[in-house]
């Protein structure tokens, strides 16, 4: 792996990553984490004016963040039931609020924050648990944010039932905002990432390099609730018609973007950083992007999936193995290309921002569009 | 058994059913079913009287519920999808469409069956089927209505992820209706839903002869959904707010009676009739109301649920064992106090007519309360 990329991806080789999971914060789980970390990890690498721009960005959305976690810690948990504690476990975990944020920059471009604009960030960050519940029962997980994941604790029934109730106490916020046409475009938002999901589902496991299938399950998956967000979040801050399709349209970028690192991170990611184990996509037989160019540039790469896909998932991957990967992603440049996928990504949705005039709103999204390619978590 | 018990609830003594799954039927699946069925049974066991109310059901009703199945037939299918073939394998079983019948009724309290109650009556069933497909992944079900479950032919992923798609479009007709309050009650509904299914699982396994936590189950996780179609259907109809929670009580009587009759058939229900295997609650570990009474009446009836609980779930129930519950059942008269239990909720429904005028939809709602009771499916 080059130096520029592995000083963008990851501080240490993967191979010697620890993968100790990350213990768990105390105090307010996830506030301004991701502000934080992202602009501690760009200040230490040199990067100072995007530090600069970090600590601006979280200037000027700090306040809002903050008002979303008081909020979110708010929400009804329900300790003496099976899946108000499965819920709850993985609320506690914290997350990166990037949807939530999302939404509230998106408000900023237009009315700004007020208490609609937060029942839709709430909202949306709750639609994304809601999946990573189901999700968690469907990839069989158990290790999420550095932690257990709620079905490993409480079991897959309570994991399912807990993410049908996050997802009816989503609805339940969207219903009060009381704004004709955003119920409908939130459910035809979770019956995209439905279908991107059983797309994904029928493809796990089988080598295949079609780009349409990678994009379809990024673009459902990941990208339609950023764009929901944005949208969203426009919609509520008073943007008109063209506003919100520009606004929505930077969303769909932005989710692709980050989809694109998320699959870096699985290859070459520090688990102590992202709590997810390394390889954990490639062992569940999802063709990431850099998978399907790795198998593309490098016959030798197909015979080294297919090992790893008849490795049991409860057994540890043999170093060696996990070396030859690493090799192959760098000998065929496929970590760079994908990288520069999300660049292009990232850069799209940036020129998104151009129909709005300039102001601290565009300027705080763009630092989200380019940071969120420089991340490691 | 004594006679009544038994020609109420199954023409064969329970040791000597067949479990032959029923064949699927041909046709347009689920087409007026249940009042078919109903008629049948009722007239072959000289009830003529049912039987002659159940033909002026059908005569009241009978278009509606062709209107329904046309429409429910229409929904989006989706058979490229995983996650499509899914939830067509369920919907595709039919179903006594006994909820989207309620929906028809209520509104024929008011001013009749529309576009809106149509919408209403396709959501109630979507929302029933959907918690069908997350059930059976969370209970391990292999059987429902007779065929194999979506989960044992598809697998439990697309059984989450078509039970998500089934409740999305269960609110978008909802949505539609664009009626104040609607999506809430609903929201409401599909929460106590989860809540009651919660508790459920939390005490499953536990002996436990504990009726307030029976009747919190069976209120949740059955009652609620009859009573919201009840409540729906009279407001998609106009009636006003006393009238509305007249009928939403009817509901949750029926829901009670209907909870209370299916117990039985776990117990001593035909599986040819019912399309589900006997003893299937009480080998998950449900405490169904004829098995508390068991518990507390018959010291031996313990050490039996015991041994139950022990045997492996894919290992056929000797026998010897199921001949010594169905024994205990009827000397502790279980059977016959759980069908009291279903008698009292019934007539608790039809006592809560008592504010309407008499007319063809009051005698349709009293004649669908007293056939629940009588059914044996």
């Amino acid at each position: 792996m080059n130096a520029a990329v592995t000083a963008r991806t990851t501080s240490e080789p993967p191979e010697l990553e620890e993968r100790t999971p990350r213990p768990r914060a105390s105090g307010l789980p996830g506030r301004v984490d991701l502000l934080g970390r992202l602009e501690g990890i760009s200040a230490g690498r040199g990067l100072a004016r995007l530090a600069r721009r970090l600590a601006e960005l979280m200037d000027f959305v700090g306040a809002d963040m903050a008002t979303f976690e008081d909020e979110f810690a708010r929400l009804p948990r329900r300790p003496e039931l099976l899946v108000g504690r499965g819920a709850s476990h993985l609320l506690e975990l914290g997350g990166k609020r990037l949807r939530p944020m999302c939404v509230a920059l998106a408000s900023r471009l237009g009315e700004g924050f007020d208490a609609r604009v937060l029942d839709v960030a709430v909202a949306v960050e709750l639609v994304h648990n809601a999946t990573l519940l189901h999700d968690d029962v469907v990839d069989h997980s158990d290790t999420r944010r550095g932690t257990a994941t709620a079905r490993a604790v409480y079991g897959n029934a309570a994991s399912i039932f807990a993410g049908d109730w996050l997802l009816v106490e989503a609805l339940r916020r969207i219903e009060r905002c009381r704004l004709p046409g955003l119920m409908d475009e939130l459910l035809d938002t979770v019956e995209e990432m439905i279908f991107a999901e059983s797309v994904q589902l029928e493809n796990r496991g089988r080598i295949a390099t079609a780009r349409e299938t990678y994009f379809r399950v990024a673009e459902g998956k990941t990208a339609a609730l950023f764009r929901w967000a944005m949208a969203a979040g426009g919609r509520v801050g008073g943007l008109d018609v063209a506003g919100r399709a520009a606004i929505a349209a930077y969303g769909a970028h932005l989710g692709v973007a980050f989809q694109a690192v998320d699959d870096l991170l699985d290859l070459t990611g520090d688990a102590a950083r992202t709590g997810k184990a390394v390889f954990n996509d490639l062992r569940e037989g999802k063709m990431t992007y850099p998978v399907i160019l790795a198998l593309e540039r490098d016959d030798a790469f197909q015979p080294l999936v297919e090992e790893i896909l008849a490795t049991p998932h409860d057994a540890p991957l043999a170093d060696v193995t996990a070396g030859r990967v690493i090799r192959s992603l760098r000998q065929t440049r496929a970590v760079e290309d994908c990288l520069e996928l999300a660049r292009r990504y990232s850069a799209g949705a940036v020129a998104c921002l151009a129909p709005f005039p300039q102001c601290r709103a565009t300027r705080a999204l763009a630092t989200v569009a380019e940071a969120l390619v420089d991340r490691d978590l």
